[in-house]
């Protein structure tokens, strides 16, 4: 029906279905773009080639993609995606985020504190399953409960079954649920990574700007029982790279996009979420520049979360520039109106969806009354709460809620307590990360004050948090009489349950245990009143979309694995021709154009080798893929499948994809194939690295 | 009958008033803390003092305070005030800022741009004058306008006559209106100031810290006829300087405290004011910096606005935490609740200013209600639209309203346009200081984005001035077609009259001419409706105060010149004393601390002429004198009235002196007087300077 749907309609397809033209999409690996790629690069994505590159990609579960590039488990990604487990192993005397690192050979490789790798392994569509647990005449609560328990039991049996990580996926905000299960490593060690000098190279002024001259990587190994890990599939390293003009495809894991929100939720984006969110980028930012600039060790100590805060902030930035554009709103105004009209027009249609777009508007309007408490108090998988801001609070809250779901049978457990999903979530618990005090009290103390000047300085729960005193006072009495920097304190707890949670004298459980019935009433209320009818209504939206343009479509980012594919290719800003590469001398000419001062100083040993490598070499490159954050690292390859780029970033004219495919001026940036190898041979002398990489001793 | 009801309640006057020990206070000259002073500290200033001390007092009016050091108009201010003209003549070539600057002699002082200088000659209490304008009955808008016709038929009277500058002056929140007539010096040239490194050694993180190592002074001279002016009052220069113990004096220009706010009205600026403030100025910070960071060339342009956006960013930190502190507001509700119980346990006191609390309330409660549009789209005397951020926007709508204004009797016309306030205001209209149109444009984006946000997209008055394009595209049209830089159109539009304004197709006069109604009617409402029932109330709990407590009290801070005094006192802060001063030696090792990177950094010639100097020097030192914003660059003198140092900040627990006098940690901290000739004499060679300074050749 959906077919014929669309043949009937044909006209309007024609017109409306977006990517006609563009090299649109970040598309499913078991949903693939078979029949654009045919027609417009008469290329035959075949399901070989599909699998393969599937199983050589790597998600990073701190937020970014990679691949493997040797059969025994070597991995790349971005240095800024890298850097956490760089940061995390680092010392005030010993610092790889600046110095870098070099492993002589797998015994000198060190081992990160709480990184979890996942290679997806197969995908299964469990919409019916899902769906069909939600009976008619459910109330709101009967409805999550119900859902909530069909995701739990599903994971658990294929946990069970397959000893996979086993996540369910919700695809077009709500039209579909993949069951996605991933061959997860945890034992991932540090092979290589270059100073943060050259890996981020222009800094924030550069960031998300093109021409760049980044050597945006690093390199990790996986291991099994204490082995480097075999792997089957793994991207063969192409040394010439990319050039003009190629075909090329980015398979990695694109973190969120909202294309398909409707008006009214994209009005809702511009009016209330970007400009709070970038109120407390800057907010934060603020607080860790301040913090940093008292000492070099203070610097170390912040820059990974400033960087994160900088990235967010001007991508954000771009976001929300790209709503304010009245061209851009209308663009998105005119494709809901012919999708509605088409859904008006037929009767079927308009039983079934028609009331789709009123009901997103109903539940974002519940969601406005909230979103204040639920931002601040609000605790879930992904959501932390703007009022605690602190990794000790984090630890606190988390063992409260363990031990009490713990103690509850799997299907009714909070989905991140769920028994597929407490590796992962125990990792990141009992991670020996470290925690500084002085950072953990300036952070704790802001998001305190930000907690008053939200609800009042007379608001109960603002008066139980604070005890009586003010938020700097409360905040360094909370971080240092607490002792859950103690990972042994944590387990201890952890292992104690319930009891010995009530029985325990840190404050910080203690403020954790008297906020977690708050914090779970109003996370009950954003699930219940505002994230299921919106994933309801949403799934109407889609089935409203496969029946009007049929089923070539591809859901919004969700940090899922997906294919994009586009061209090399420079483009024209304004009266300047932006070339599609930059080579490795270049570098220098930037540098110097910069005065030679951070974030514009290369590092001394390029400097000294300067002479040593060829400058004509590509160092970074642009393509016409689709792409956001969370791609970062993702490997580029060519028809062959050959690795010819990492991807680690999109230019300014890029950001506005999160909410719709960018203007032709949009791409793409890569580190280029040919400009690692180059820089590993000459500059670092990484002999291991390089034969491993190219197969050649 | 002020004394005898203070006799009568003389129990609750020893208790409550707040300054019976603590050196607190910013007194009027012609209101001075005599028996204070003599009881405390058995000193007696004298009328000759006193005078001595006002004239030789100088105000800047771009926001700070100095003193002439000579006969021969030889003014000091520090560094961060005089670095306004310091960056107005400075350009990519020659930056004054960064290297510094010495006259040879008198025909090499550059002249400032458009700096005005004011000393202050004579204050007269005009409060019956102004208060009798307003008669019974009067509504609001008949208030106003009454209220304003007797400012301006004073000031212009007393400029007629005397042909000195002439303003009405609101003190006690509208309790007093005292008229000040100020020497006006429009001439002013550059004599010499020290590198920025020194200037602001240790940079934002050490602002408003202590122990400091600031060379923070900068010296102009003030000219009449193209000649040094001859002045009759100013500071002896002691070359002992303050030592520890003494008392000593502060004469500047403090420039706002709300110490006689009620609890009410703090609480509106704890829970409103501050947040809403603090998050426009982290915006406007973040932006300054990511200008800044793109090259070198546009941190020199940005370097002065974002000094003092980071300037204010912190000093409102520390309010707002001030704010947030019980212990505070408990001091604060104490002090209210024991004079409101004194003024109702009196019929008489009861009736006539009983409600003037409640009236407080009420006006905040309407203020509340306005204060988006009037923030950002009101304009007056010194406040300038949040929307539209750019100087060619303020050169635009001051020619719309001086031609409009112009044509009205002077009694009718907005404060700023009266007669006696003209020759000022068009210093500054006429300005040939340097507008640079990429800065401009990155600032007026924002802005408009900012009244996207704030007001919505659908709003009439944001698509009026959006004119259906980004916030970005509109700003880069206004500002790249606007021919406002060129001074002589201006002087061309405001001789042309309304006439002119109305024909010129100057995109940025249109704006400033379309938004202009509206910007007058949220300003009116704001005057009719808020500031003058606020004031009304205020007036009436300042003679509350002078009936319970007696006239010995000192009013808040209005950027007009004050007297405050102290000891020279170090402090303890935790388990570290800290000492009342250090030495020119102690910088050196300050900068080795922080790995001599900037802003640790000293200068090239202090660190090759180490040597010369005597290391143990003072440098800074600290008192107790009750300072805040605006008094930066003011004279600290000893009882004979010798300089003996110059403030440039208040340390961190200062920061609260805004509401309320601060506790005991709190202090004033000053560039050493023997410091500055030290560093005159053996860095920078200044002997020119040094003769003129101590008299001798």
């Amino acid at each position: 029906m959906k077919a014929s749907r669309c043949i009937l309609l044909f006209a309007l397809c024609a017109i409306s279905v977006p990517f006609s033209q563009a090299d649109e999409g970040m598309w499913l690996f078991n949903h693939p773009p078979s029949q654009i790629l045919l027609d417009r690069y008469h290329f035959q994505a075949s399901p070989a080639w599909l699998e393969h590159l599937q199983k050589s990609s790597v998600r990073f579960n701190n937020g970014g993609s990679g691949s493997f590039v040797s059969p025994d488990g070597l991995v790349m990604t971005n240095h800024h995606v890298g850097a956490d487990c760089l940061q995390k192993i680092s010392t005030k005397e010993k610092d790889y985020v600046a110095g870098g690192f070099a492993a002589a050979g797998n015994a000198q490789e060190l081992k990160c504190v709480d990184l979890e790798l996942n290679v997806l392994m197969s995908m299964e569509d469990v919409t019916a399953r899902v769906l069909s647990a939600v009976k008619p005449g459910m109330d709101a609560a009967a409805t999550e409960t119900a859902h909530r328990a069909a995701i739990n039991d599903i994971e658990k049996e294929s946990a069970d079954k397959t000893g996979l990580r086993s996540d369910v996926v919700t695809l077009y905000n709500g039209g579909q649920y993949h069951l996605y299960r991933y061959k997860r490593y945890t034992d991932v060690r540090l092979v290589f990574a270059p100073q943060k000098a050259i890996a981020f190279f222009g800094g924030d002024p550069d960031n998300f700007e093109y021409p760049r001259y980044d050597l945006d990587i690093c390199f990790f190994r996986v291991y099994e029982k204490d082995q480097p890990a075999h792997v089957d599939h793994y991207l063969k390293w192409s040394e010439a790279g990319a050039t003009e003009g190629d075909l090329v495809f980015v398979s990695g894991h694109p973190g969120r996009t909202e294309r398909l929100d409707t008006v009214a939720h994209l009005e809702y984006q511009r009016d209330l979420v970007m400009p709070g969110t970038l109120n407390l980028l800057r907010r934060r930012e603020i607080l860790l520049q301040n913090y940093s600039s008292r000492s070099l060790e203070n610097q170390r100590r912040a820059e990974r979360e400033l960087f994160g805060v900088q990235n967010s902030r001007k991508a954000y930035l771009g976001m929300l520039a790209g709503l304010q554009d009245p061209a851009i709103m209308e663009k998105k105004g005119a494709s809901e109106k012919a999708l509605r009209e088409a859904v008006d027009k037929d009767p079927t249609l308009e039983k079934a969806y028609g009331d789709a777009w009123n009901q997103v508007a109903a539940s974002l309007k519940k969601l406005i009354q909230i979103r204040d408490e639920y931002n601040l108090i609000g605790i879930g998988p992904s959501k932390r709460a703007q009022a605690f801001s602190s990794d000790l609070f984090d630890v606190a809250i988390t063992l409260v809620r363990l031990t009490e779901e713990s103690s509850k049978p799997n299907a009714e457990r909070l989905g991140e307590f769920s028994d597929a999903g407490l590796p992962s979530l125990k990792l990141h618990l009992f991670s020996e990360a470290p925690i500084f005090d002085d950072l953990e009290t300036a952070k704790l103390t802001d998001s305190l004050g930000l907690l008053m000047e939200t609800l009042g300085a007379e608001n109960d729960l603002v008066k139980t948090v604070l005890a009586g005193k003010s938020p700097r006072e409360r905040a360094a009495e909370l971080i240092h009489r607490s002792k859950l920097k103690d990972v042994a304190y944590r387990k201890q707890l952890a292992e104690g349950g319930v009891q010995a949670i009530d029985a325990s004298d840190d404050p910080m459980i203690q403020l954790a245990r008297r906020i977690d019935p708050a914090s779970r009433r109003i996370r009950q209320q954003f699930e219940q009143q505002v994230d299921g009818p919106l994933r309801a209504a949403y799934g109407k939206i889609a089935n409203a979309r496969f029946a009007v343009y049929g089923s070539a479509m591809y859901p919004d980012a969700t940090f899922t694995l997906r294919l994009a594919f586009g061209q090399v290719k420079g483009y024209q800003q304004e009266t300047r021709s932006i070339p599609w590469d930059t080579n490795l001398g270049d570098s220098y000419q930037h540098a110097a154009d910069h005065g030679n001062q951070a974030p514009f100083e290369l590092p001394a040993v390029w400097r000294e080798r300067q002479g040593r490598i060829n400058p004509s070499t590509p160092f970074n490159f642009v393509s016409t893929a689709d792409i956001i954050g969370g791609n970062s690292g993702s490997p580029v390859v060519n028809r062959q499948g050959e690795l010819v780029g990492i991807i680690f970033d999109g230019n300014i004219d890029s950001l506005v994809a999160a909410y719709i495919y960018p203007d032709q001026n949009a791409r793409a940036v890569a580190v280029h194939s040919a400009g690692i190898l180059e820089a590993l041979r000459k500059i670092y002398s990484a002999d291991r690295l390089v034969s491993e990489l190219t197969g050649k001793n």
